[in-house]
């Protein structure tokens, strides 16, 4: 049976490989190289003492039903502090618009299951996040993505796209965003924008798909509504959130909700049965004493602080040694992880990996980034998880790289 | 929008609703009832302190790794002690023929997107496990399934609907069995059976998908090879297996592992990525602890034990009570957590089962362990959770709800 297992697989998994990221990350094992490849928060800001402490006192007090079968839709604890955790954001739902995940990558998951059969249309930007790429393309969709601009995705380019997807009588499902740090670009989307995009969305009548797992992340300006807010506003039900705690709290708990209205909420704990049955309670515990012992506002800052630092080491050295002259251009974001660099249009970005490799350092090449179409000539970059030294190091090696490469 | 999402909804999902146990379970609110509906161990044989001990241990010496996202194909601890525990059993496998899931229902889930178009056929018995039910159904498969034997699957009923499947030109992508003490009916498969099952998948080259859950909860009798073990001795590479720490440790932590040739396991660890990305660390870590640090063949013959004496007294007092001559029978199993009872055909068990809430007695309607055309006059009776004290009350009032039920 070796021999003809690929012609056994069902037509949606024969060719889909997962997380590209994950191959080249295999390639890292040197420890003399600095990543700026891979999206981890800085254990620096993870709360362990807080961790270990409420563990403790939860595997004393309540072993019994940590260690047993547990509610599918999610804890009760967590799903109420959810929801005052969203008041605090302007957002308001009960208990029946959400759903514990296993993290985003479960709630993106959800999402594609949900709503895709194949050749449906999905709308997202150019770039968008690989890890929401990898989850819809499961379902084998098509992938109809318009360039971002500086500030968001191009909602005429959306409107263009969307009208012509309908003229074809392919179904468009969703509009796929990232409003705040957008990973891998780090832009964000304006305020005029997410009106327009919902605009868009109710125009058209389709629903928006809002992740947004940097929003606690912003280290300068001031915080915009979430498009789950304004679309409340207007009392409408078109916005779909997915969250993680991964960048609230830690990502190893693996613990995140979706919310929305109540007819796709409850669809998507059905899936989440057939899928993982419940989240782990102890993880969804530990999230759950997050939001309601531990002192997450002052965490928050703490950690807005910590990367603001890192982000301006970064950019100061990027304007120092990144060779602006050859044509190299970055985005300045105002938060989240990830900023966006383009090279010249002839440089390849996977090459360039292979070859920043030999100097020690990594990016991932911003191909990965594309549901179809991949544009070659960019890399993302992340400033939030090596020390400010390596920060420095790094963008040094990575310059040099860059100025020493042959087309 | 509210009005319409159902239509928006793809077509693998329009009509699911997931886990028809659990609608069930939430009418099971009162106190008084007594649930031999649920799968639940009994946290009476939770190894509660050394969890406590080595969460706190394993929190300290490693916050930093377990905040982290991590491995997705699983941490290598766990599958180094995963392949020393499957060798006790006569499994042979290295590390590529191994994924760690969060548990048995992902590790199904994996299984159905990896093979399953809609309209392929999955041969499995009637009745079987619902949760592979609601797992395979996400991709909308037809379940073309046999009435098992007191010795477990029908070989020729197989060997005739493969037959009967393959002259429609319908592909048929595996064959599901829980060979021992298969959920719902406690159910093994014979000796001769699992020979004659793999002979059955050589032959027309379909693979087997062994579920072994209950695998260590044998309470009689000797134990008979996996059949997984068997397809190793024929050198053949025909079967997937699906395992999970919920019955060997605890359902809480969430962790089960898949196993099977690597490009089976490799396709699997690639559906996960999008899926959920890795299992918590924690959560694989006290796994691990599990086999390497805590007693676990003491455990297990602990559990096994407790569990014997639990299903001794309830055969008894079956014995005792239950209405023989109404023409009600039930399978005697020799390890597992359930038991299934035949009531005569003109009893629908899901309308018994609201009657016998009314007697303060809750078990699971046989329906839903069809995958379609479900018999209606079967029950599964759970043993291990409830207390002893709870059993015997439980049985007295399950026979006097039958015995006074009016057809």
């Amino acid at each position: 049976m070796q021999q003809n297992w690929m012609s056994r697989f069902s037509d949606n998994i024969r060719d889909y490989d997962g997380y590209a990221i994950g191959k080249l990350f295999k390639l890292l094992n040197d420890p003399a190289t600095i990543s700026l490849a891979g999206g981890l928060p800085s254990p620096d800001t993870f709360l362990k003492d807080d961790l270990q402490r409420i563990s403790q006192r939860r595997l004393q007090e309540d072993a019994d039903t940590i260690m047993q079968y547990t509610d599918i839709s999610g804890e009760m604890d967590l799903i109420e502090a959810v929801i005052q955790f969203l008041k605090e954001d302007n957002i308001n739902i009960s208990k029946e618009n959400i759903v514990i995940t296993s993290s985003g990558q479960q709630g993106l998951d959800l999402t594609g299951r949900l709503f895709l059969n194949p050749a449906d249309a999905v709308i997202l930007d150019r770039p968008t996040f690989a890890g929401a790429i990898v989850a819809f393309q499961m379902q084998r969709p098509i992938f109809a993505g318009v360039e971002i601009e500086a500030d968001g995705s191009d909602i005429e380019g959306f409107d263009k796209k969307i009208a012509e997807l309908i003229r074809q009588n392919i179904p468009v499902k969703y509009i796929y965003v990232v409003p705040d740090f957008q990973n891998p670009t780090g832009i964000s989307m304006s305020l005029e924008k997410r009106e327009a995009l919902l605009d868009l969305s109710y125009e058209y009548d389709i629903p928006i798909v809002e992740d947004s797992p940097y929003r606690s992340l912003r280290y300068h300006g001031d915080n915009l509504p979430a498009i789950f807010e304004l679309d409340q506003n207007r009392k409408g039900d078109h916005v779909i959130g997915v969250y993680t705690f991964s960048k609230l709290f830690c990502p190893g708990m693996r613990v995140g909700f979706n919310i929305g209205p109540k007819a796709v909420i409850g669809k998507m704990a059905n899936i989440k049965q057939g899928n993982t049955l419940n989240s782990p309670k102890y993880n969804q515990d530990m999230c759950a004493a997050f939001l309601q012992e531990m002192d997450w506002k002052t965490h928050l800052e703490n950690c807005r602080s910590y990367y603001r630092e890192k982000l301006a080491i970064f950019l100061n050295t990027m304007q120092d040694y990144f060779p602006e002259e050859m044509g190299v251009s970055w985005t300045k974001p105002q938060g989240g992880l990830f900023l966006w660099a383009t090279v010249p249009e002839g440089i390849d970005t996977l090459e360039l990996f292979y070859e920043a490799i030999k100097f020690k350092v990594a990016f991932v090449p911003g191909e990965v980034f594309y549901g179809e179409n991949p544009a070659k000539n960019h890399m993302r970059i992340n400033f939030s998880y090596p020390s400010k030294d390596q920060l420095t190091e790094a963008i040094k090696r990575l310059a040099d790289c860059i100025k020493k490469y042959q087309i």
